[in-house]
């Protein structure tokens, strides 16, 4: 880092539960700390995709009490323990922001932070770095909010969406003003956004200054600006977990969505595309894995046991009993070391219902 | 049994492999040798199905050399070694029975012999007695060759059938005479077999005195007969296993069926309906347990991972996994302790090929 530039670091945000993986995704494993789509764990891969643009020791995790003491054994033994803020209770998103925010101000004066979901698949990493070299550059040339929209490739109905000014910031610039944000759609909404090309997934990266990000708090959120400020003092010292751990309660349980970016004036947009995926349940591993000639995805397992099958998923976690499939049509099949999963496709998401079960039948082993 | 009275014995054909019910049906455990439809392995079953009518020691076992050994241990550990009559090879039906009333014939000069599959399933144990008591009567006192049909309760494809005479032998008889046999139909003749009354399923359950079936070997198999009478002395001395080895693979590959019952004159045919069920695949334990309101069957398991599923079937031989089925229709999940079938209901049968795939890759622990 030269003396003249600022600091960038990596806000990855990954306090979520795992109901949506079950059986692979668990309390003590959740979805960010499974391997789903790639060789090593979700949060692992996050850290993999950015290290041609942020070094992985400027990396910071938000996350929860149970969940801090793994991310210190993953993450390659290399963050620094210090790196790790830990939320005492769960606020939705915008408290984690203001406290990872204030954080970078109290170590470095100012930060150019990305603030990063734990659990994406990117496919095409050389062109997420270009994209977020951009998004560092805009942010800290133009001092806006910069926000990364995904090129529509289906009328999603799982995602929000970005409507954008379709004029570019500049004369040739790849950087757009933001128009608003969109809850998700109804499918026949969604084929409009996606037939109108004005229209973007909302990949949920931000980009930002942490100075830039603090004054929208100060503006559209000021109480919780506020008691946060009350404890500055304390960050980064031995009061920090204490002074945390009152305060957090007390905050607003408000999404940045919701409390900063809908509100806040000229927030930049790129429109991008590198392979991105939230892979949000077990049937959206279509769209990160290829697929057999017959639509089929196999991971852990040589795919031996299947016969006659079309457009179905098989998950194989631990590989010990051999899965045979015969006939499957659209069928998500997942085994691991004390659960099997059958579903069907279009069902998979009531995969927490299973979980909710489990709890009533008091099978905690299985959560 | 009086002085004058014959002996009744059972005569179980068990040789058959089993493919159709993989993973639970294995090499060293065939179906018989499985658990499927009730608390006991199948031929247990078969055997308490009419212990009130012929004595549990007068079983015999017609097998392979692989089974044999496992049919002493099972069997309550009640059937006379030498009662099990190993086959060295198979030779289809016909030299199984000429081999078994050979042997009935040395060791009680004539018996009735009820013929039976080892494998299939009977739920209404009162009437099925009542019938094989009627069986054996008939074939008694009239010395005719007497077969079960079954009352076709759906358009079977999966069947051979019998025509049957609908006027009975005598007035006020249930015992009709047999016209003839009819290989499985397509589904159209099956349904006009349905709807003619005339019509049965062949259960594959025969009746005779060993004298009256020899009588017919000697008339419609005579190289047969001869090359098994040459043996007849050796039958129940130390030397009837190398007598037998010799002369089995000598002996031609026919069916009873065909051998015998097609070309016999006067069959005698009892129509019967004691919820037979010949348990042919992992789809038809639909018609042999009670199902939920869903159309759903649970075996081996609480039911308690199951949600919105319809027409499927559940059979958990292991339950050390939990099982977790959503969103299914017509969908059958088998575990076992090393291997999880999954496969849609119409191509269960199909099963063989997996069989035949985990030869191909050398998991002959999985056979």
């Amino acid at each position: 880092m030269l003396d003249n530039e600022i600091k960038k670091v990596a806000v990855i945000m990954a306090g979520g539960g795992g109901t949506r993986f079950w059986p692979v995704s668990r309390m003590t494993t959740p979805k960010q700390l499974a391997k789903l789509t790639g060789n090593d764990v979700m949060i692992n891969e996050t850290v993999k995709h950015y290290e041609g643009v942020i070094n992985r020791e400027d990396t910071f995790i938000v996350t929860n009490r149970m969940q801090a003491d793994l991310m210190d054994k993953v993450l390659f033994n290399e963050i620094d323990r210090k790196h790790i803020l830990v939320e005492p209770v769960q606020r939705n998103t915008a408290p984690c922001i203001i406290y990872a925010a204030m954080t970078m101000k109290k170590l470095y004066g100012d930060a150019l932070m990305a603030v990063l979901p734990a659990d994406h698949h990117i496919s095409d990493i050389r062109e997420y770095e270009r994209v977020l070299k951009l998004a560092f550059k805009t942010a800290d040339e133009k001092n806006k909010i910069v926000t990364i929209g995904i090129w529509p490739t289906f009328p999603s109905t799982g995602y929000g969406y970005i409507r954008f000014s379709t004029n570019p910031i500049e004369q040739g610039s790849e950087v757009y003003h933001l128009r608003r944000f969109v809850e998700k759609p109804k499918v026949e909404i969604a084929k409009e956004y996606l037939n109108s090309g004005k229209y973007l997934w909302n990949s949920g990266m931000f980009i930002w200054k942490a100075s830039v990000i603090l004054d929208c708090f100060k503006k559209y959120l000021p109480e919780m600006y506020s008691a946060m400020e009350a404890i500055y003092d304390k960050l980064g010292t031995d009061e920090e977990t204490a002074a945390i751990e009152e305060v957090y309660p007390t905050l607003e349980k408000i999404s940045i969505d919701y409390g900063i970016m809908e509100k806040a004036e000229d927030v930049f947009c790129i429109p991008a595309e590198f392979g991105w995926n939230d892979v949000g349940s077990w049937d959206a591993l279509d769209n990160v894995f290829e697929r057999t000639e017959e639509g089929n995805v196999v991971i852990g397992n040589d795919g031996n046991g299947m016969i006659d099958c079309k457009n179905s998923v098989i998950f194989d976690n631990s590989g010990d009993k051999f899965i045979a499939t015969i006939g499957l049509e659209n069928i998500v099949v997942v085994q691991t070391k004390d659960a099997i999963l059958v579903s069907s496709k279009d069902k998979v998401q009531d995969v927490k219902n299973i979980v909710e079960r489990l709890k009533d039948i008091g099978r905690e082993d299985l959560l």
